[in-house]
């Protein structure tokens, strides 16, 4: 995915503070070309520096517009968002839909992604004017989110959609079914040392005990953990009971 | 999935624009449990109800606490969320593979999301008393999300993954093979009598009007509406044609 290619179009933002809060939206997510149609006279750009935590530089190269088709002219695929339903809007998509074909086109083409105004959102010629419409899905009770919120909900579908995003890697291996036995076989001498368990029932702890451990794969790490405590407890239980021996012959 | 079986769990928020627009993600992704711990006393109340947009209710309802254990302590799963790496989150997961786990456990556990103070996140305490972590995906450039933007984007992946959502359908059926043949037939005919083709290429035009009226399937409605189209342009060119006839006959 080129995330170069892909635009964020603001029509008619009111308030700063949603300007802002885009911006940084826009950065987490790895974008950073924004485009605003005819931004409200009172919109605070104070309030826009203030939430751009980070992105300001988005907000100093946000291109302003008189109208949409400014905004998106050299664009091919323009996708309009819709809170509302019905009229116009029954071939409308959601993000998780459209994102593999946004994701594919971007090495090729210019996406626009287009945002409506925070009361009123788009008009029908604006809506009708985009290639696709995408519809946020949300409770039906509360179906208005905030400005920001809907363009970070697009940019993370793309995001996560451009496989871009690293996961966490476990710095240690997974274990070994060698390692496993070894620190089971471990366990099982500790708890028959300490008088956790005696012989008979010791088959049965044991089951118990693996079904705790077993929950989830351990990591190299995670069996010296389990190998030490095992030790450190047979040797601490022959500690003690040395020093009582010891004690005795004191006497 | 159980809705009112997750809570939001807030620790130390410092600003009251962010509770509230906390409360309004909730609110759009169908949760209204949320719990503070320890907010800032500075945090600003009106600021909250401000952004709570048609969601005052989830703040009015909110629970405080001393401490995070207090907020989750009849929870069964606490999922702490975490924008830093490394040390005690190398198991991180991300929300999306975490929520088929979480959605069919809420149908008889209580889960606790948790997320940390605006500046510092969670301790590693907090972090650690959890029973999973998980890591919102980001741009490497910028990892820092708005704590309200981390909230929706979990309580999101939550509710499309619950399948609540109810997609767009379109109003009119697909149109079966008779009624587009049908309809391509008309326009052939309307072509051909209005002089856009002959007979010689009409074949060959029409293939290339049906491969744009192919690139996806077309309902009932759209083909009357092309089939209205030929109709008229049909009727319109013999009127024109009929008009010319007899204004000749006039003279």
């Amino acid at each position: 995915m080129n995330f170069d290619n892909v635009r964020i179009v603001l029509v008619g933002p009111l308030y700063g503070g949603n300007l802002g809060s885009v911006c940084r939206a826009m950065c987490n997510m790895g974008l950073s070309d924004l485009a605003v149609v005819t931004p409200h006279k009172n919109l605070d750009m104070n309030d826009a520096y203030k939430m751009a935590c980070h992105s300001q530089h988005i907000l100093e190269n946000m291109t302003i517009h008189d109208d949409l088709l400014s905004a998106i002219k050299e664009c091919n695929i323009s996708v309009a968002t819709s809170a509302r339903r019905g009229l116009y809007r029954t071939h409308a998509v959601t993000p998780r839909e459209i994102v593999p074909k946004l994701t594919m086109a971007s090495d090729n083409n210019k996406i626009a992604i287009v945002f409506g105004r925070e009361d009123n959102g788009l008009t029908n010629d604006e809506l009708t004017m985009c290639t696709d419409i995408l519809n946020i899905p949300t409770a039906t009770e509360n179906t208005s989110i905030n400005l920001s919120q809907a363009v970070l909900i697009c940019c993370y579908e793309l995001f996560v959609a451009s496989g871009e995003f690293e996961p966490q890697e476990e710095k240690s291996d997974i274990a070994t079914m060698e390692m496993r036995e070894f620190m089971f076989s471990l366990w099982r001498k500790t708890l028959l040392e300490i008088g956790f368990m005696h012989e008979d029932k010791a088959d049965h702890m044991m089951y118990g005990l693996r079904r705790i451990l077993s929950r989830d794969l351990l990591s190299e790490d995670d069996i010296k953990i389990l190998m030490g405590i095992a030790r450190q407890a047979e040797w601490a239980a022959g500690a003690y009971i040395a020093d009582k021996v010891d004690s005795k012959y004191e006497k």
